[in-house]
This record gives C-alpha cells, structure tokens and sequence, in this order.
C-alpha cells in the first residue's frame, strides 16, 4: 500500500491570515497549524522489534488553519454544493463552513448550489441561495440539506466547470459520496487544465461510513441511533408474537458498519448479515435453519440485513441509479418472502415483520456526536480552501483531522472485516455462527 | 515518554479457548488475536522523512480473544465491583462482562459486589449479587448501576484481598476512575505478594474522558449529548429575557473534554470556561468585561463552565471527598454571584439562569454510541481476563482496543491541549477571545 | 341517542375493601367511589335557555374503589389477556393491573394468557405466566407486550369459556380492541348462562383513538408523537429534493384521528387525507391538481393519509383479517403510483419518498402522558372487577374515569367529524381545500 | 357556583368572514360556529334521577371561527405579548396566532412586544418585532418565547393603554398566567372606560395547570414528561448508592399537578408531597419516619416534593416576586438539609442527590401533545377576537375550546383536590400513606 499523500496546491499561501493565533509552541495560545505536522497512517505491528521508514509523502497531513493563506479573503466567492442521497448532518457542515468562511476570513459572498451538480448545469432553471450567518443559524436543527441534493451530474465535467466559471466562484465546498468526489476531481482537473485558481475540496459523505482513509464519517452516529430505535421495534414486535420475527433492512451497500454497530448498540438482534460476509439461506448451516432453532429455543428472533447483503442469492439484475451505482436487488422483501415460504412450507406458522426505515434514518437530525464532527470538518474544510489547497477531501485519522488527496480517497472502500475485532464482537453479542454457509 | 507497556501475565496460557475462531488470515472467519499484535501509540511526525525504531514495549498489545487461556473456564468464579461516580454505560459494562463470561467462557459463577470497594470490607453487611443472563439482560435501559457504588474503600489493600480471596474469586473486574484503578494496581500487587493466581483487570471509568493512553472513555458522548440539551434550555432561558444570561456547570475536575465537545454540539454557547486556560473576571480582558460587550452587542449570553475551571478565583479550600480528590470550589455558584454583583455594580440589569445538571448527566442511559463501546469493553476485559492478563485495563487507542498496564494508566491525566485543535475549534465554533486574562 | 349506560354487576358487594380510604366528604382523606357518583354524557347545548331530565341510566357510572367489593381477595384468581394489533401502553396497562391487584387487594395468583385468545384456546400449547410484581416492574420500559397479543379467536365463545373455567379464573381483564371487546362480552353473556361468578372487565384498546363513548384512547398520544417524527423525516426528504413529495402513511382504519392529531403536531403537513372526508384523485378540485399546484408554488409537499382513507378509489377487495376485519387496500403504495404516474404524464419530474412507519409506531414504549393514563386504568379496572362490576369496559369521559357497558361500547366508531372543530383546525394548519372532489 | 360566563363583545359583528366554511350542517363541509353553542360545564350528578335548568348564563361559550365577525381584517393591527416565567408553547401559540391572523384572515400588520408587560412601558427602549409567517415557522422548534418575556408591569393599567393606543393596536393577544389575565381586564377595562374598539384576548398560560374553569394548560403534559425523565435519574442516582434518596423538587406553588402526574408517570416515586395535601416532618406518621421505613425495607427511595407544598415547616417570610407573587421558601434545600440532619442523627448514613430541574422543564420545546394543543389555542383566540369578543380567555371543557370570561378566570386556583381520584390514583402507586401528619 504505498500510496502518495502529498496534496496539490494552487500555488505559494504569501497572506497573512486574519484570525489571531499564534505562531510559537508553549505559550498556551491556540495555534496555527504547520504543513509539516503529520501523521502516520498505519499504526499495526505484528513483528516488534521493528524499524520503520516516514518518507514525506507516506504521510498524511494535519488539517487546521494556516498563517499563511493563498486567496485575499476580500476577493472570494465561495460556492457549496451538497450532493447524492441524505445524510444526518448536511445542514451542520453548510453551516460550519459558512460560519467559519464568513466570521474567521471575513468573506462575504457565499453561495449555495441547489439540488447538487444537476443544479449547475446550463438546462437547471434553479436560482442559488446567498449564504449568510442569519440563513444558516438554525438549519441544523432539521434534517435533510437546505440546498437540496439529487444524485447524478458529476460527469459532465465541462459544463461543471463552465458554470463555476460563470457564477465566478473560486473555492468550491463538495458535500458528497464516492460518485461525488470523482466528479470534484475530475472538475478540479479541468479547472487545472484550464489554468484557473479554483480551489475544490471536499466533504465526504457516506452514511455507510464507508470511505477509505477516513476512520468515522459524518451522520453515521445518527444512523446508528436511529437504527437502534427501529430494531427495538422490531425486537417489540417480534417478541409479542407467536414466533415472531423481526426484519430490519438498513442501508449498506457495499459495507455493513451500520449493522454491525446497530447490533452492538441495540442488544436485540439474533442475526446480522452484511454484504462482506456471504451466508446461505439453506442447508444444515443456513439462515433457514438457525432461524428454526432459534425459534424452537425462544419463539422470536430479530434480524438485522444490510441492503447489500446477500445479493449473490436474488436474481440478476443490471440497472444502476443516477448516480451510477448498480441498482440492488431488495434483500429485505426477498428475504421476507423466503421465510415466510419455508416456514409455510414445514408448517410452523411465523409472524414475520419487516421495517426497512431508510427515509427515518437518512433524513434525522444529527446527534450531538455528529454534530461536534460535522461542525469540526467544516472549519478544517474552510481552512484547507483558503491555503490554496485542492483536490482534497477533509478526514479524520487517528482522532486528528487531516487532508486526503481526492485521488486515493475515491480508489476503494472500507468494508467491515470479516476476520477483524468489530465483526468478532459482533459475533460475540449476536451469538451467531461464524459462518452460515 | 518512555512507557513500558509489557502486559504482566498470571502464567502461561496453555488451555483451548473454547471459541471456535480461526487461527488462520485468509479464511474469512473471525480470527483470534496473538499477543504480537500490536499498535504504535505516537503517530505524530513533525519532520518528514523520519526513521523510528519500535521496540517490543514501547508498541501497545491489541486485545481480543486469545487461542490459549490461563484460566480453565470450569474453576473460575468471576467478581465484578463498580466504583466512585455514576457514569451512562455502567450497566452496559457489566452487562457485556457478564454475558461474555456465560455464553463463550461457560462460567457459572459470577459475583456482583454492592456499593464498591466498601462492599468488600469487613464491616460491610452487603450481600453480593449472583449475576446470570437473566439478571443482566435489561440492565442497560436503565442508569446508574445495578451493583451499586460508592466512593472510597480502595486504600484498604489488605483487606480487599483478603475479602477477595474470601469470596474465593479468581478473576475480578474494577470499573471505576483513576482511583479505583489504583486502588485495583495496589490489590493486584499485593495478590502477586501472597502468590494467588487472580487476575485483576480495570475498565477505566471517567465521565471527564481524562484518562491517559485512552482516547475516550465510555459514558462520555452521552454525557456530551445529555448537556447540549441543557444548554439549549439555558440558550432558551437567556434568550427569552432582557440580557438574559445562561450559565451552565458541566462535569470536568481537570479536564474540560465535555465542555468542549458540547460547546461544538450546541451551537449555542458564546464563552467556555475549562480547567486548562486560566481567566480573568476582571479587566479589559477578562470575563466580565466580554460578557458586557456580548450584552451589548446580542442582548442575552450562555456560558459554560466545567467545573474544575477557575480555581484560582475561588477562596481556599483543603476538603477532599471519600476517593481521596480535592473538593473543588463550586465555580457556577460563584461565577454566577460575581456576574449578578457587576452587572448590579454597573446598573446593568441582568437576568441570570444558573443550571448545574450534573445529576441528570451521569445517570442517563447510554446513547448508542456508548453502549456499542461499552459492549466491547466489556468482551475484551473478559478476554484478557480469561488469558491471564492483570495489572491492566482496557483502552482504546487508533480505534483499536489495547490492554495498557495501569501502572502507566494512573500515572497523569489527560486534559484538552490549549495548543491544540479541538481547543482551537472551540474558539472557532463560540468566537471568544483566545485569551481572557 | 337514548343509551342506557347501567353496568350489570355478579351480586351484592358485602366484603369491606381492604384498602384503607375514607368514607366520608370533608375530612381531605382520600374517599371511596360510590356507585351514585355518575357524570353527564352529553354537555352540547343549542337551545339556551333549556331544562334537561337525567334518569339514572342515562348517566353514567364513576369508576374507583368501592367501599365494599364483592370476591373476597383472598379466593381470587385473576387472568389477564392482550389481544389484537400492539400499541404503545399494553405493558403499563398490565403492570398497573398487576400492582393494583397485589398490593391494594393482596392477591397472590395473578395469570397472564400468552398470546391473545388463541393462548386459552384447547390446541394452544402455550403456557401461561404467573404475573408478579417483579415480574412488571419494569415491563412499561419495553414495546410490545410481554404477554404476547394475536388476533381472532374471539369468536370461540364456549371454548374460551372453558378454559376460564378450566384456569379456575374468577376475574378477567382483556386489554383489546372492538373486535376483542365484542368477545369478551360473548364470553360474559355466556359465563352468565353457565351461572358462574366471573368478572369480564375490558380495557379498550385502540391506537386508531374510535372507541365510542370515549374521550381518548391509550396509546394514542404516543403514536401521534411517533407519526409526528415521522412527518419530519418526510418533509425533509420532500424539502431536500426539487419537486420533492414526502408521502406517510398512518393508522387510521375508520377514523382520521392519528392523522389529524399528527397535523396539528407537525406544522409540515399540506395534505391531511382521512377515511371521513373523500377526496378525489383526478379533476381541478382533486388531490393531483391541487398538489400541483402546491409544488408550482413552494416545490415541496408532504401528505399524510391514514391508511383507511380513498378506500373507494382503489380496486375492489373482499379480504379480511384473523379479527374478522376487512382487509383494507394499501391506499399509500396507490397514492404513491398514482401521483407517479400522473406527474410522470404530465412531464414534470417528481421525487416522491413513502413512508410506512406503522410497525415502530405501535410498538413505541408509551409516553408520559400515556403512562399515566395506562397507571390509571389499570386502576380502575381492578376496583370494578372487584367490585363485581361486569360486562364493561373502564373509559374516560369528561375527565373522569368511568364505567361503560360493553354491550354500548361496541355498538359503534368514534369518527373525526367532517363539520366538527378538529378537522376544521386541520383545514387552518394545513391550509388544504375544505373539499378535493 | 353561580358564575355568568356571558362573554363581553365589542359590538355586533356584521363582516363577512373571508374565511370559506359552511353555514349548514349534514353538508359535510367544514362549519361556523354559532354563539349559541354552548356547553354545560358541571357533569356531575350526585342524585339521580335529577332535573336541571340551565340558564344561557350559566352555559360556556363554544369558540371556533363566527361566520360575521366584528373587525375589517384590513384595518386590523394585532399586537401579541408574552409575560412571566417561560412555559414549553409559548412560541407555537404565537406561531399560531399569527398564522390564523396572516393566512385566514389576511392582515399585515402583526406587532410582537418584546419582554412581557414592561416592553410596552414608557421607559423600555425595547424595539418591537414585526412578526410574519417567514419569522414564526419554524420557532416551534426553540424552546422559551422569541418574543422575550419578564415578570411585573401588569398593574400599570393606564401607561399600558397610552401605549396600545400609541402602537395602534385594537388587538391585543395576552399570552399570560393568573397576574397576567388580571393585568389583562384591568387593560380592557380602561380600554372599554376611554371608549376605544380595541379587544384583548388572553391565552392562559400555568405550567402547573392551575387555571380554574380549564382542564389542561399548555405546556403542563412537556412538563411533565421532562419531570418524568428526572425523576430516573434520580431513581438511578439512589439505586446505585447505600441508602441513596433521590429528592426532586418541581413545579407547582399553589397545585401539585406536575408532581401528582409525574408520580403516575414515572413509576419510580416513594413519596409525592404536593401543597394541597399537608405533611410532618417528625412523628411515628411523619415523613422521615416513613421514609426510614421505605429505606430499610429496600434501601432506596424517591420523593418528589412540589415547590409550593410544606411551607408551613419553613421559616416565614414575606418576600414577593415581580410578578406580585409570594415568594416561596425552597422546600427543596430544606427537605435535603433535615434528611441529612435527620439521619446523621441517628446513625444512619444515606445519600441523598437533590435535583431541581425548573430552568430545563420550562424552557422545553414543546412535545407533541401540547403542540397540537398550543396549535388550536392559537387559532380559537384568533376567531373570538376577530369576532369582537374581548375581556376573554380561551379555555378547554370537556374536550371542548371555549370561551371563559377573565372576570371568572383569574377568580381562583384549580388545585389538587385531596379526596378526589387524581390523588388516590397517586396514592395507589406510591403506596405512601394516605395522611403523613
């Protein structure tokens, strides 16, 4: 894994910056943050002693406010768009880097995209918003994104650019997924291309919580805690009725953390089956039949699915969504219906009840988890802008805010490891088997 | 910083866990853990390109479940106490204990002691808790804890291990702050003196998330997420007065983590005051004279102060309380009669609303957050446990759970870097000065 | 409306109470309840100045403890049974009969039926529950019901008489809907036949809030607080998405009240759709052509039907359910088509998100203001059951717990009132045309 | 009880409503309502049969929308103010006035006075604040009054006159307790003496639900589900300590409703003390002899004590507040102080946590049931002043808005009545003595 952290810059940050901290260690006053503060990424040893090499560019480098930046805070027009599907916590960081732009750097032209990239392009008949403290103060008390999102638009990278081009603005905020963030890359590339100082740097957001590099994305707190209610009432309703059975779809598509979390945090669930850990319905190990036995033994069971799991056992299929993602089979409903066959089928009538809370979940209010963090990346995303940094998303490593290039953070994802600590305590509550294959 | 975090060990683990995880990487089944995993603690790197040398005891051994156990699960009679001050996610710990000793080790005798170290002293007339599934399975929907708690008792070595070797116990779990855990190393090293075989294993308790070597300690977002709602009333209050003043005292003896994190949750604090940055009442510069200035400008204010903050206003004091801390100074109280003297000085009339929820915060139910963590906690104290490990508590570091020897873990706390980002993102988020003296 | 309201009783109450209350007006101890403190049903007056005659049927019976009772504590055994769909309170209800029973009257055998009527029926393996107040304590914390609930089975009049007898039960509470109730009655009438000494005492149950001759239903505070977080995930789906239409179903078979109480809760409904007031789909004045019209406007809706409303739009149908109830057709998957279809046609793209939230509705741990109403309840049930009160059901009228014969209670739903001042408040907090059709 | 609830008018209302409802019944459509509507208030009988006139006098005015009304909404200017201590609702009752005055009845002018009576003083510089739908929608989601609030002006009758006349208001919206509906006839009085067409409706505002003639005030079911939520933790707090004593202290200084409903709530309260219902301290029947009691017997215990209840243990004292109330002793403190005393005398340690939570219940964001509530005061107080009625409160009968005459309103308190079935519904879950003297 030898990859290349360095991040692209705009060119020499010579302006003083206008927030008052301090330049020396050990004065106790807050401080500016050097380009030379890093960290390493990689912290497992399995082979002590041992002796490792930190070339420069395998390490990551610390977000946080620079003394020196590369715009005149007077000459910015700064733009944000959020994009893709909902996630708890848009508001929050709509909010952080408009605060931050607008009382830290003094800027007073901030504005908000509507309804993501599509609300770019030349056919969007939609006007844009004017970001102010006043606007902004409260949206982090209702969920959703007061801009607005769609999915889709982030390839037409050129009349992307055109548009940023023609509304002047030069530092963009991206709030968005995987998708998302090859779109910014692939526009901050033009806007290098056409020799332009635009600065675009991004805010991952993943309710999966699922991007590499990055050790917790924002809203997937609030996911969890809402996810955790939905299973009480799946637990409530399975447990009120002769076998009864709770089914809880909730989102994942290619990585189960919200489950895993979920039934770590609720207590209640019997099964939990995630896209990274294949399983069978039938045969002497398969769902089906642990099902049964967990019937026999306590007369209800909840389980717990993650939208991507088991897709090897639904028909083919081959649509993908706007914003190109394959379209997933509905684990939920196919699971519903199978148990609800088989145990027709051997004649033990069960009450099965199925809750897939998506829209609840996607749409809340972000937790007082969330909304520390979400408050945190918009500051430290306002701050990397402003230093003339781009083609960078803000993360968090090892509890410390850093600056990912756009390039790595897009190559993978993170998925739930099926041999590693959070899938064994899993493991460990749910009393599960290892293996249902 | 030179630390030694050799684990030390009851003996050699030479018996089969009786989990069947696999022992190989690749498999796609959940794996035990060897004692030669490890992580680095230090991962900061101010001067790229570095070489560093990793000794074995400089590196922290992960946690987990081990293939070989010291104890042969049959023999063990398991004791659990909970110490010092209520804090969200101790019935969640305990529960996570008691379940991982039942399911996966098959202990049979497991021994809740009532009210803290004090229910273990001879003159106690407690009856210890026979702990069962059945008795812990709804435990963590409610606060407080099931088992009881008091402060003091754990400087009576002698006499804990002689009640411990009473009751027979060969395994007992500490759940407690700073002072039980010293409490816990002086009883382990005096076991070790009389040559028994009983591992003592801490899991580190301290709603102030000051404990060092730990990157958050449990209960600690609940706490966070407990006060922001606090200070929406005390936002509430002071808004809907003419210069309505909110002032709220959050828990924090040395370290003003929860002030922190809640400023950044709410939105809504204009002036926190921590332990760690000293300020003045007084002045051109001091609290008062911003706080005028804040009144002026936007008519109502809310400050939040951690209670440990400004010692050095308050009169001299020597009381300790039973854990052997410095009663502090009741710092809202004070604050909240010097503001209401200078306004009156001044004929400014205020009206001061002065919130101290401190019992409502520490025995709140777990949020999701916490309870997920404090399952795991709870699985990995029982792990080491059962492997032999003592003279240890269970942390997390890098977001991978680690055994660090409490000898290390008493040694100093942790408070919130005035230097430092989370503190300069507190400033950013309330725009106080970054200096009030 | 000529109801004669008078409760049939078993026989003479000659036993004194052992609850230690008051005989006597004045003394500010609290008092007995007798059998002549009766409230006025009707309190409308159109016609001032008037003189009414109230006769003593037409007034209906408070409920509370008697001074005498009729079964002596001592030889009673009483059984509880919960039946019919879950609602929020089924735990509170059956926790407070339990307490009541055992420590106001002393009673020491307390039967729990599992799993609704089918759980007395002879092929019903299930075992029953001795009910305990250890075993309540802390059921109010948790969904569902403990006892388990299903539908039908109430229509096995003799069977069921059976098993009372069989059971040697001598008291009987059924915590159940209209279905459940009308039951109950069967079972009395025919206990009566048999010339047994068995109380039937119901305590009606329906989230839908359309018991006649009762103000409010328990549950149903709780489910509108619940649909009310629901609306918000919807009106933040719909807010975030251009042309964006958030679309909740609720409960609500015959009456609206869920609906509209929810309405008013949320202040982000434009569409109140309810069984009472047909609306429809296609014309100027139907529901498409005036939600067109709101997205011109203001580019999102939310629509909240309950899930008995348009019935007459859909496809017929002549299913029912276990309870004998017509199956209704799925009005929210029709809408959803529907306005899909229709926005589709007319070439203006939509997002349209459904929600159905109707399983963590009803499985929701009661609210406050439930639980208080389910303490009292259960209260007042047992005081009429010991009083040898029969064939009645506890309400609330006025304010005041009462005793309503089932024989009128079943009789007929409570309804909104098209012409009445609740739905008239929707109409001004929705802003939606007083007719779509 | 002879009371006229005739409602004073301003004059014959001879405009057209603008407001389209219909004047017929059984045409399903939405209706007026007639000041003939009425409703009988006392419902209960004693002596049946019984015969009863009721005179119109004696009959409450139903309120509601009037097809006539007596102001041309385009010469209409509202003025709405907010007085004394805050109360969860208040924004939603001013969100909704001012949304029934924009929507449905079209006026323009709507004029928020800031901080209570006093804003409208002479020597307030207190702006006022144009209030609009834009500025209300979404102020139901902060808790306190946006309108800002303060004690004491009232009795200023005629400078408070001078200044509605000076504002050119002839509509005046009192959002009040008991001192702020008396200070509201004393206005309307002078108004109707000068001559002037100007109608002043108040909206009743007790947190401790003690408005004679009104079954439920605003914001009385938030307080109690936040009382409710302290109340464990204060069970937590002294479940978790030897002889922990969790002591509560909540609103109600002339009525224990809060705490009587918080009890039934709550499930967790030893020992309710309300001041409707006296109590000693020391004596065989006294409350620390009982308390003893309850803590050998379980080691635990929680008591909820009103604000207002055992003043006559504490020292006199004749303080008033602002407000013109008397000012209180803090039965809290001393109940914590002579517990301690108490058992520090006889030897027996305990632990008592006291919690006063006043500042968080108030300043609550209204739950649900109360928004529905606040939702439709707004709106009835709307229709009766547009309807010329004045020197008004508008109330809740019978499930039923109304119309009450100030005269009658502010004549005396609704309290906790000792030997009624509120009380013993409280005793029964308690268990606490009937009488503790």
């Amino acid at each position: 894994m030898n990859h290349d952290f360095t991040i692209p810059s705009l060119g020499d940050a010579k302006i003083e910056s206008p927030i008052p901290y301090s330049q020396v260690r050990g004065d106790d006053l807050a401080n500016y943050v050097n380009d030379n503060e890093m960290v390493i990424f990689d912290v497992n040893v399995h082979d002590a002693p041992v002796t490792r090499d930190y070339p420069r560019e395998a390490l990551i480098e610390c977000a946080g406010p620079r003394q020196r930046i590369f715009f005149p805070p007077g000459h910015v027009h700064a733009g944000i768009v959020t994009c893709g599907g909902l996630c708890p916590g848009l508001n929050d960081v709509v909010r952080s880097i408009t605060r931050c732009l607008w009382y830290r750097y003094g800027l007073r032209r901030i504005t908000g995209i509507r309804f993501g990239y599509p609300g770019l392009l030349p056919e969007s008949a939609q006007p844009t918003v004017e970001l102010t403290p006043d606007f902004v103060d409260d949206i982090h008390k209702i969920g959703g994104t007061v801009l607005g999102s769609s999915r889709g638009g982030g390839n037409r990278t050129e009349d992307l650019v055109d548009a940023v081009e023609r509304l002047n603005i030069n530092m963009l905020f991206t709030i968005g997924g995987d998708g998302t963030q090859k779109g910014s890359l692939a526009i901050a590339k033009e806007i290098d291309k056409r020799g332009h100082k635009i600065a675009v740097v991004g805010i991952p957001k993943t309710i999966d919580n699922d991007f590499s590099f990055i050790e917790r994305s924002f809203g997937f707190e609030t996911a969890v805690g809402e996810a955790t209610k939905v299973v009480s009432a799946a637990h409530a309703e399975a447990n009120s009725a002769p076998n009864g059975i709770g089914l809880v779809k909730v989102m994942g598509r290619d990585s189960g953390f919200i489950a895993a979390h979920t039934a770590l945090a609720s207590h209640d669930v019997n099964f939990v089956l995630i896209p990274e850990v294949p399983f069978a319905l039938e045969g002497d190990n398969g769902l089906l039949a642990h099902l049964k036995a967990r019937l026999d033994r306590r007369q209800h069971a909840v389980i717990l699915v993650a939208e991507g799991a088991g897709q090897d056992l639904l028909p083919e299929n081959d649509a993908t969504d706007a914003s190109g993602n394959k379209r997933l089979g509905d684990i939920g409903t196919f699971l519903k219906q199978e148990i609800n066959r088989h145990f027709g089928e051997i004649g033990m009538p069960v009450t099965l009840k199925y809750i897939d809370p998506s829209y609840t979940i996607r749409s809340a209010v972000a937790a007082p988890t969330d909304a520390v963090y979400c408050s945190r990346l918009g500051n430290n995303a306002v701050h990397a802008a402003m230093a003339g940094k781009t083609q960078m998303i803000i993360g968090m490593i090892h509890d410390t805010f850093v600056h990912i290039p756009m390039e790595i953070a897009v190559s993978k994802r993170r998925t739930v490891e099926p041999e590693g600590n959070l899938w064994r305590d899993v493991l460990e509550a749910t009393h599960q088997p290892v293996q249902m294959v």
